[in-house]
């Protein structure tokens, strides 16, 4: 019997999603970090997120509630960041054994709330299921929606060769420090830079994974390009190493390629408009050379 | 400490959804089969619903992987017909422990997209989670996105005294008898029922939790109305009593309520348009009489 272990996530996804029925009115359908359709005003896409967040695997039992809440609907708002969207309605799904104590849930909401609150979303519904007595897990997920113009939008795909590969705020060490409960979505960084004209990025996502998974997503997509990467350029939080800032995931920074004839003179608008969140160049696309990257999070995987 | 045994879902959804942020275009938020947004478009409201199945409570293990998917995505249709709405975009998020099969997770693939395919979904993306060694369950979680013309939404609020409570098909034994794995969307009779004008329902929604428990949410809904029940016109399955009809739930047909008047003309059109399926007349609206009911399935609760 083949295990999900034998073969990991990617292959996985790459293996359920072969002819999927997708209607004309998809933009973009599974591989983006939304998906994107064609909305009822032809100048607006509408973005589609769903994620989920078990106890035990992205966050530990124990975990203050709140938290939970907000890491919960921030990682999603991270995802409509990633398309340079605006978020809209989010559901959420909650399952948990009955003899799940009420005031954690309650403290989820808390999270939800305030996130909701802070970021202009509409908590419009959700469900709640039981999980079987013996089942010693903890189950949110997400469903979320938003809007971008048609023309702002920005996809996985879209890198060329001699772009430079950058990205928002420092890096890794999140898990270990805590502050992967504390994910800021980049809303307001991602919709400058959708607006820059033709300075803006050829391409983006956002890193949850980290970049030694998450850059060759991106350079696949635009046409399985390659990537050089600088590690000494690499921003890394003062409590970690570069190999935690490559491996580790969780950032919820934002990774994109800019065109390289524009790109300091985008980099100088940035340090005007964002002087507290930096914005680094650590690389560049190449045709087929491709910087050998170790670590990022593939779920199924052991090891 | 408080559990979610001690309280029960409805009154732990009671909790949670105090206070939570809705914005202008919020037209329904959590209490109806789906939440119901404004969209671009004045005339079309957009429908959204998440919905889960969990192992060992929402089947069994070792149930046909494809008969799985299939339920998973037509028990959220059920929800986009309880609105008469169009069904148009679903993500589906999987979480399973590592050592799962991928034979199984690929059965579900396969019944998903069977059930797309049949109804003309797209399905758009989603989310796969590993869970933890020891969580011997597994866990599917759906989106859905639909649509449907801002004057024939139907709500689940709008019955008023004397109205006709009626049933589409026959009702009970459906997981005893494997029948919840089928589960047929009535979204086209929904759509015939919406249309039919000022005969059309006051108020709709689907039969999931069975009719103890959700006829009485719609007849909360409509303004803490109550029902009267002729429990010898329930159609019933051939395979089980009005007791199980009225408790067991996993129906999955419309409940509504038909202005009096024009029932009895809307049920003579109804039998020309749908031969196969009976709709049927159990009882009416009253001011607050409420004929007992037992039954019905909430989660958290023992017994």
């Amino acid at each position: 019997m083949e295990k999900l272990s034998d073969i990991g996530e990617d292959a996985l996804i790459d293996r359920v999603t072969v002819g999927l029925p997708l209607g004309p009115e998809v933009v973009t359908g599974p591989g983006d970090d939304c998906a994107v359709m064609q909305s009822s005003d032809p100048e607006v896409y509408e973005l589609l997120k769903t994620d989920c967040l078990v106890e035990g695997v992205h966050f530990s039992h124990g975990t203050d509630p709140e938290q939970v809440g907000w890491k919960a609907l921030c990682r999603s708002l991270s995802d409509i960041a990633a398309m340079a969207g605006t978020p809209r309605a989010a559901l959420v799904t909650i399952a948990v054994p009955a003899d799940h104590d009420v005031s954690t849930v309650e403290g989820w909401y808390r999270g939800l709330k305030k996130a909701a609150e802070h970021y202009g979303v509409s908590i419009v519904g959700g469900e709640t299921s039981s999980l079987p007595e013996n089942a010693e897990i903890a189950f949110l997920s997400l469903m979320l929606t938003g809007t971008v113009p048609r023309d702002r939008c920005l996809f996985r795909h879209g890198a060329k060769v001699g772009d430079r590969i950058t990205v928002t705020g420092r890096l890794g060490g999140s898990f270990v420090s805590g502050r992967h409960l504390d994910v800021v979505p980049r809303l307001r960084e991602a919709q400058w830079l959708a607006s820059a004209g033709a300075d803006r990025p050829t391409a983006m996502m956002d890193l949850s994974d980290g970049l030694a998974k998450d850059l060759p997503r991106l350079a696949k997509a635009s046409g399985n390009l390659g990537w050089r990467i600088d590690f000494e350029a690499v921003p890394c939080h003062d409590d970690c190493d570069v190999g935690a800032a490559v491996g580790d995931g969780e950032d919820y920074e934002l990774l994109m390629t800019l065109p390289s004839e524009s790109a300091d003179e985008l980099l100088k608008s940035w340090a005007t408009a964002f002087s507290d969140l930096p914005l680094t160049v650590i690389g560049e696309i190449t045709e087929s050379e491709k910087t050998p990257l170790t670590g990022g999070w593939e779920h199924f995987r052991k090891g």
